[in-house]
């Protein structure tokens, strides 16, 4: 199925590369649905790994997994304005069960905070109930009328959403934090992608928030891609779900709210920053195979022995906690599964030929640097080790110069319309904190706030657009 | 929120027992959605053992994880004639995207053969595409309009559904064998729940299949549930979809197929066998909490001691590996904790005194027989696995004896009849294979074929219908 390679070239279609990386590598493939995908099993075994690492952190802070309806009632989602206005638009509406049209439409949930919060009313009565902390892994829906991209932008994906609610402001915002600090942890040391974080401006602050906290990374063609979100809801939805709590004071109070995501976007962000022109480069520690062993067998030589010796190595690197796949087929040549493991991305690969034999070694194979080195018999396990972890900061460091080499700071608003236009990638520029202006940018030239950096910069010019008086250094970028 | 405990009898007012467990322990509560239901953390944790243990099983196997869309163009479930009519009265409908009316409208999974074996017609080619081994988790959407039944029926509940493709009938048969040995492994081992297993009659088979396999139990009010089935779908879908390989003989074959899969059913059936009046009592193997501590301060003594040594032996044994709470909350009485545990189901309670403190013991107390024993602090890790394996063997030997006294042989239609409506429970008996009696049975007694053995049962009777030549002995039941 991926016997032919990538034909194009990273850096002179980005967009078809992806595409095909993302099919030939066997990530996912269009669903004959619209809009939709197949995330197919490589794919689903980074969403799995990246489960695995979150659920193993919320969990031992308290965080509990939960699962609520799908269908939420229109009536609900209207509860809180900003929120509908914000949602709606893309919402798919079930009409009928059966042979029955439905009294009152449901939207397939966009997003949990309604469904989820009309039921806090119910298990909140007293302090002694807070806090709560859920979290569900599921699937959302959102009907995107823009051209799809496999992971990055499709009607439906999946993600996990964490709904907190606290007795005080204060416990609301440490939860805010402790979800992005997270989120940073699992995209940079994980998933090898390096973020700047921040809030959002009010504009691009989720519908019904207080305020948004995101983490923004940048691809390789310039473009940002917001990686996750972490929302301070206040005690908007408390007010309109009327999610109260008796205090030890004895008297009546809102809950303060906190909500939390990532989705398998992110699978489609390692895909961008780490592949090359043959193909993905899977970070070791999500890679759903992190060796390759491929026997090579000479004429004369005796196949056998190397298929055993290769069997053999294989299962100490089992036993030793790799994740190794022997590839012993016979209907295929060495140079071809080289090829193989090269696009589905394989850290290291492993050579055993007849001379290695003899000489009681390997050969190992860096995927990211090509580089190849002879490894003694007895050191493979701590070679490969090494070596895994070696590609990992590889990764994320190739990834930063990208990011930093990608973020230009700008001093006049011609500047920044050249550099959003021609280089892409983050802009840092003054901003006065108008709405009005941030609005004329994206008109003008399509880029948004990323980011506004938590640690306040001083502005060292005027507002880029207005020439007012700035009040802080933003990143602007277009973004996926 | 479960201050109170449960105010009805299980064998006076089963229904009624059941909803309060389910509410009152905190698994789940209904909707505001029509029937649909919140899984809440500890009914949850449960589900994430399930996937835990067969994620395990099947991987070991090549069965690899993915995820297809949620959304089914209508044209595709009519593909096979028998799945269309079998799944369409039940389907939900999306006729609407955003504020666009839908060119053709999509149908909410009911389960996932056609959108999935649409996609195998393009992975298979040739034999080395062979055998192709996939399972997802998901949600799934069944219109219900008979009243909801928390975890039994809803509109919208969990599963996992495999499904696989073969080059020969012979490989696809194993893999349903397979899956059918799984999950009796997991639900009478883990959930601790007898089953008989077998075939379905055709009238009773999946809707496009060549025969189900599936897993029956018996509820202590004398209805059976099905607790998981395992399809061999046969050629039908694969000439439908076309999924064709090349052969080794070079000859265009179709693939043999098969799919299986578990719900969130089970969870309401592990609370239906195993509670009592006076909550849940959860099997240890899946048990969110298996030992619950409650320090028991008492007037005089030193408060502060007690629970430093609570806390000691609670790190002591989640070092050894036991899931375990220590409840030091205040605001509780040592009797109100008692209840709480009891309701929800905690297989082990660990009661420290003053008493306890000074003769360096505690008190466990088994959830399942209410025994209570002193347990030096020595050997309480020692004593509490015991113990946890002897209460999970204890429940499924109470369970097993309820399924057997809850079979009984007939040998007429008359004894049939009564028993079905008196005593409820599997009626064994003869049946000539005819679907008309079966029919005709179903509208007198409202009781259908659960299981036919696998192992023909000579008939000890003629037709407990019709009185002609039986082929075999099979099991009828009034289900869920």
């Amino acid at each position: 199925m991926s016997d032919t390679g990538i034909t194009v070239k990273k850096n002179q279609d980005f967009s078809e590369w992806y595409v095909q990386v993302v099919q030939k590598a066997e990530l996912a493939d269009y669903a004959p649905v619209k809009g939709c995908m197949i995330i197919r099993p490589d794919a689903y075994a980074v969403w799995e790994k990246i489960q695995e690492i979150l659920n193993k952190k919320i969990k031992s802070t308290g965080v509990r997994n939960v699962y609520f309806p799908m269908f939420i009632p229109e009536a609900f989602l209207k509860k809180e304005a900003e929120h509908f206005a914000g949602f709606t638009p893309e919402v798919a509406w079930i009409t009928q069960g059966g042979d029955t049209p439905l009294e009152e439409r449901l939207a397939v949930r966009p997003t949990s905070e309604t469904i989820m919060y009309d039921t806090f009313n119910k298990w909140v009565r007293s302090w002694r109930d807070l806090p709560i902390k859920i979290n569900q892994w599921c699937n959302i829906v959102r009907w995107e009328t823009k051209a799809t991209k496999l992971f990055l932008r499709t009607r439906e994906f999946l993600w996990q959403e964490g709904h907190t609610a606290h007795m005080t402001s204060e416990e609301a915002e440490a939860e805010v934090m402790y979800a992005l600090g997270e989120y940073k942890d699992i995209i940079e040391n994980y998933l090898a992608i390096p973020v700047l974080i921040g809030t959002k401006s009010d504009s691009e602050k989720f519908a019904g928030a207080l305020y948004t906290t995101a983490l923004e990374s940048i691809m390789p063609d310039g473009k940002a891609l917001q990686m996750g979100t972490s929302h301070n809801l206040g005690q908007h939805f408390a007010k309109v779900f009327d999610i109260k709590f008796i205090g030890e004071d004895k008297v009546d109070h809102y809950v303060w709210q906190t909500s939390w995501g990532i989705t398998t976007r992110l699978i489609g962000a390692m895909v961008m920053v780490h592949g090359d022109d043959k193909g993905l480069i899977m970070p070791p520690k999500v890679a759903p195979i992190q060796v390759v062993i491929v026997p090579i067998p000479f004429k004369g030589a005796e196949p056998e022995v190397i298929v055993a010796k290769s069997k053999e190595i294989a299962e100490i690197l089992r036993v030793n906690g790799f994740s190794v796949t022997l590839d012993d087929r016979d209907a295929y040549t060495p140079g071809w599964k080289f090829n193989q493991w090269e696009l589905k991305g394989v850290p290291i690969r492993i050579e055993l030929g007849p001379r290695d034999l003899k000489q009681g070694q390997v050969v190992m194979v860096r995927r990211d640097t090509g580089q190849k080195m002879p490894v003694k018999e007895a050191e493979i396990s701590a070679t490969l080790a090494k070596l895994l972890e070696e590609i990992q900061i590889n990764l994320f460091n190739k990834a930063k110069a990208v990011l930093q080499e990608k973020t230009t700071p700008v001093e006049n608003y011609e500047e920044f319309k050249s550099v959003i236009c021609d280089k892409g990638g983050f802009v840092k520029a003054a901003w006065c904190g108008s709405a009005d202006d941030e609005a004329k940018i994206k008109d003008e030239t399509g880029a948004t706030i990323r980011v506004r950096p938590f640690q306040v910069e001083e502005p060292t010019t005027n507002c880029v657009y207005c020439g007012q008086k700035a009040k802080e250094m933003v990143y602007f970028a277009r973004s996926y």
